[in-house]
């Protein structure tokens, strides 16, 4: 398996700032990989609110099972990932993992168990030995620390190739609030390594249920609307926490997503899920181009959602864009095999700037050089017009490469 | 490109016994291919019904939409099916090309252009250059012959790496009846090589709504239940041809699919058009493996089906085939993303017979070595057991490789 850095990964990583009521370490627990960190333990202050986004998986992991039944109080004092073992398809062996890592947390940070949150990572159906937490759970709490962002963010990383790091600051009433966010993996990645996970931190004052709605909206054009392989995991998981620190400088206090002083937060957070959904795609396996495919003039959002990820998911478009062939004969294809209404003879398609077909047929003013000059790009947009209506869409995936036939098909042989 | 034979190909071929009231012959045209045949002309007895299932695309080929116009009066004549060229995206130029085809090989038979069935594969969206039929249309009447079937199914290949054929004799009433069958291509073919073709030939006499009903219903089993890449092509399309010229040797005129005397011939020709679907997933491009995968214990048929082309098309477990590694955790992954009822602690999967996976958790007694040595074998049975309900379906795919990529990506660089 390669180890070299993705050729998309983000030129520039911001440090990220402390979040008031927010502290940050990571150990080696041993759960799989040698020489690394494999946990992550986040301290969340008191009065911290707690939202989730998780996986529509009909076989979901022990944690996210966990998180599922917790989140309903929206309170939370502690959130503990290990990368390694994603803890799923584990059994009842799988729920006691949970609950004893829940209890050594909540025992060394000084809370309930039913206030820590937990996510896992990495081969599934291998029992977790959650035991190796208890060795180092009272250092991690010793240990934590308000800078940590960037370890967090490597902690949590099974074969993605750079960490995923966000952040943004914005006012809320007449204070200045920050928003902090790690992520790790794109779709199932490689060797069993299933799973998206995005953890949130902010020191605004908002309560769980608007937290959620906040997020629940957000969510919607970020995380799901990229693909790497269309496979969904077991495991997929987005937490938001909230610490209200900021209310003592003096940030309101919010009690409903449609509350008119969260317009700026609001927007801060969404694009920080864009951003941190957009270097999931950068680090698909065997990824070597960015891809952009935006659907327009669609029936509905909902229609051109349906029409982008088909397109986006289609291994014959996947495995073109790695050929760098502007190959729209594949774009016809996994638009008409969609199901979503679509009229071939108003389809145009466009590669960047130019129009490689228009009505239902090539456009033949097309200048084959300039485009083929265009799919040399590591970055792709490739845009489908289908003159029915006024709707329009957008989802980021990647190219499908040899690379990643063979991470996911080579690691036993 | 590759262009050696399958590993999977079948190592015994049929010899195709004539079918009274069919004539075949193909020709060289230079649609695109050199130095190889590339039209196939059928001529059909007077008095021949026609049946037909098409791509469900919503943007279908030329050839697609003048079968389906063409396919309610169930008159045929003449089938002209040619490679190269899908007549694809082709607007206007498109529908002329097809006119003009069925207008050459209309007036060569000597029928009406309306019973002249067309079908193209190949290259979506140049435009399809018909004239070139016109220099060898009278050529081909002049040589079509009762034995060319071979000769048929070699002609309509694109990058399929053998040619598909299949039998089958059974009795209808007093008489022996004949059906004979081809077909070429799985799913979305390599080099814009669009499409699955199949046609399939009786002398049994049976009216167009009892073969449109068979047909109809002989699909859902066979090659419904097909994936190579879950790309569905813009020209897919299934003909059957049914000549009639038995009932000169006694066989009953059938009217209706419900006759009890179609018994058996229901049954060859299911056996048939399965025999075909099976090689196109044998000769799937890149193919190493034919896998089969199974799921039983769901709430419905349709869950099942569901269920079964989520594991099929799934990026991660073709990849984890052709790894042979035995990565139920991704079939868990699958099973849980297909959004059909599936409860994680009833769920058992076996690889061949041994099953990996128990009631939710990796199955403690599963003999590793003996999975493995199994993994190598190149016909892979997959088996998932729901423990919901009391229905089953099953699909064939094959393995996804390097080779897959390389077909699909490299031709250009």
């Amino acid at each position: 398996m390669s180890t070299a850095v993705s050729p998309l990964a983000p030129t520039r990583v911001p440090e990220l700032p402390p979040v008031a009521g927010v502290r940050l370490a990571t150990a080696a627990a041993g759960i799989r990989y040698q020489g690394r960190t494999d946990v992550l333990l986040a301290v969340l202050d008191k009065g911290t609110s707690v939202a989730g986004v998780l996986t529509r998986s009909k076989c979901p992991s022990a944690p996210v099972e966990w998180c599922r039944t917790r989140l309903k109080a929206g309170r939370a004092r502690a959130l503990v990932v290990n990368s390694g073992n994603a803890n799923a398809f584990t059994g009842r062996t799988g729920r006691a993992a949970t609950r004893l890592t829940a209890d050594l947390a909540a025992k060394a940070a000084g809370c309930r168990p039913n206030e820590v949150f937990l996510a896992s990572t990495g081969v599934i159906g291998e029992p977790l030995d959650a035991s190796r937490f208890a060795g180092v759970m009272d250092g991690l709490v010793a240990d934590a620390d308000a800078d940590r962002w960037r370890d967090a963010a490597q902690a949590i990383m099974t074969t993605d190739t750079f960490p995923k790091v966000a952040t943004a600051r914005v006012r809320l009433g007449a204070a200045t609030v920050t928003i902090n966010g790690i992520a790790k993996g794109a779709g199932m990645i490689a060797p069993d390594m299933a799973t998206m996970l995005a953890f949130v931190f902010t020191d605004a004052p908002i309560a769980a249920p608007a937290l959620q709605a906040l997020i629940g909206r957000a969510v919607v054009d970020t995380f799901n609307a990229v693909t790497v392989d269309g496979d969904t995991s077991t495991s997929d998981t987005l937490l938001a926490f909230a610490t209200g620190a900021a209310a003592a400088r003096g940030a309101p206090r919010i009690a409903r997503a449609g509350d008119p002083r969260l317009a700026a937060f609001r927007k801060a957070l969404e694009a920080l899920l864009a951003d941190l959904a957009e270097q999931i795609a950068r680090d698909g396996e065997g990824a070597r181009k960015l891809v952009e495919v935006v659907v327009e003039g669609a029936v509905s959002k909902r229609s051109a959602r349906r029409i982008a990820l088909s397109i986006a998911n289609s291994p014959l478009v996947k495995t073109a864009l790695a050929g760098e062939d502007a190959n729209w004969g594949r774009v016809v294809m996994a638009v008409g095999k969609a199901g979503e209404p679509a009229d071939r003879d108003r389809l145009s398609i466009w590669f960047g700037d130019t129009r490689v077909a228009h009505r239902g047929a090539r456009d033949p003013g097309y200048d084959e050089a300039e485009v083929s000059a265009y799919m040399k790009r590591p970055e792709i947009r490739l845009r489908v017009g289908l003159g029915l209506g006024r709707s329009r869409d957008r989802v980021l995936t990647c190219d499908l490469t040899k690379e990643y036939v063979a991470i996911n098909g080579d690691y036993r042989s």
